[in-house]
């Protein structure tokens, strides 16, 4: 089993580092912040080079504004390992890969999994249990990095979610980054009404609110790093809540609005209560990637890799 | 005791009445939709008769459209009993109590707890331990009355916020309506992405559109019904969403966002964290209701009843 070697240890890093320790793969990596375990290397640099001397998967996983740097180290002392990364937004990642390491074996990758509290501390083995994990299936991925990105997410208990890195940049705006705004906008608006409104506040509130309890510069990074998407997003949000606010102005009606907030919802809850089928897919197939892209589109999943055949399962 | 009788056994009303009962309160009530309990009369008219030759207090606990109709069969059946109401609009209650019952000995209502399930069997007798319950404190609002309505929400487990009329609606249109309406908005720009972007959907869309999954009417019947007050929190809203849009588009930041969502959500925290001091407020002082009043705007609340003295606690 190829090594991993995880670069940035907080909530997300630590997370990989553990539960690819506890898949049995050889897991090391470094960090900016002091972790004191055995399986982290007192520098960047020394990580880099042990795996390099082990041919290790490298793994990025640093907030998106130190991106670039990691990379550097990366280009100086591990160009030729397998490169992946999980990082929120793929787009800035892969220009920034192509920049420092144009001859790198990259696939980008993203767990989709997360708490509000972050650091080494906080990060969890199980964290990504069930979770979704995209790996960038755009076609001139190269094929030995796809898969080995594909095999750490597998190991790290998550579901492949094969897609194009427009694609990714497009849907996490939607859910994952404007609810981050529309939560900023709701914890002010609340606050603006005082002792006595924050005194009131219960589960709606409180739900609606939860992700501003992460640290600004994470939801930062997250949010201005992936501005095109969110822009359309926002922009989507901003027609939605004015028809919204002209419909109580002018009939006092909230009907359409809140229907169609409630079959959206709904849409959610049934797709992760479908019945899956599963099939597999031959990824030795020319056309394979097309086929794994689709299986992403309809909300499917890759859940394990036999030989050359990855297992697919769509929701009925 | 003065026994008390609920009409409408939703999730609220339910809770009321187990609530009420654990406390050793005689608790009756009606529902129009089918309830097997000892506790249940057959008809609002049967319950309300009771009530009337019981002396109890009666609670209007449907939903908002369903109001007046209830209020007129008060006013035939019950008309001399004291009256409250848990309903989360609280200036068309106290429009419809004028009219239906205008000599009624009324103080408005409102406790701060909820969940997605509806109706009785959804009912809970904790439902409302350490929760707010808004105690309606005009200073037209007959004192019995008051003083009825704020001793069930006690014997429920509650703490009692007193405030105005106007002040509530305004409150709640923030910090209850606002989040649905958000939710809503949410709800479907995710859903749009389609199957990939559900698909990805982890823990900040689930969040941010949980209240979604409570029935629609439900929804319509809160937010409709508070429609000047939440057309003003919409706009703040639109205000702030519009303030981050143009700050993405042109230099793509959204520190200014981010951060005070942040602080907001921080405040909420640390109110609710804050160590209360008690202190005791005289209910025969003829400013008594002024003084409960700055209690409530301060995000003070009243622990218990001791005679003609109010326990109050207000964060440090």
């Amino acid at each position: 089993m190829r090594p991993v070697c995880v670069l940035g240890l907080g909530l997300i890093g630590g997370s990989v580092l553990k539960a690819a320790t506890r898949a049995g793969w050889e897991a090391f990596g470094a960090s900016h912040e002091p972790v004191t375990d055995p399986r982290v290397e007192p520098t960047v640099t020394a990580a880099l080079a042990r795996a390099a001397r082990s041919d290790a998967l490298v793994v990025v996983a640093v907030p998106l504004p130190a991106v670039d740097d990691v990379l550097r180290e990366v280009a100086a002392h591990a160009p030729d390992c397998l490169l992946t990364d999980v990082v929120s937004v793929k787009q800035p990642v892969a220009d920034a890969v192509a920049k420092r390491l144009p001859n790198a074996r990259y696939a980008g990758g993203h767990p989709m999994a997360g708490k509000s509290a972050s650091g080494w501390d906080a990060a969890e083995e199980s964290l990504f249990d069930g979770a979704a994990w995209v790996v960038t299936t755009d076609e001139d991925v190269p094929r030995d990095a796809w898969r080995a990105a594909a095999e750490l997410a597998l190991a790290c208990g998550a579901e492949v979610v094969p897609t194009t890195t427009r694609e990714h940049d497009a849907a996490v705006a939607r859910i994952s980054h404007l609810p981050h705004i529309l939560a900023a906008v709701l914890a002010s608006t609340g606050a603006d009404g005082g002792s006595l409104a924050l005194s009131l506040a219960a589960g709606s509130f409180r739900d609606g609110t939860r992700v501003m309890t992460t640290r600004p510069e994470l939801v930062l990074a997250m949010c201005e790093g992936n501005r095109g998407p969110l822009l359309a997003a926002v922009d989507e949000a901003l027609g939605r809540l004015g028809a919204a606010r002209g419909a109580l102005a002018s009939t006092g009606g909230l009907a359409a609005t809140v229907r169609a907030g409630h079959d959206g919802r709904q849409q959610l809850e049934d797709l992760r209560g479908a019945d899956r089928e599963e099939f597999p897919i031959d990824l030795t197939d020319p056309e394979a990637f097309e086929t794994l892209r689709d299986l992403g589109t309809a909300g499917g999943r890759l859940l394990r890799l036999e030989g050359d055949t990855a297992i697919g399962a769509l929701p009925a």
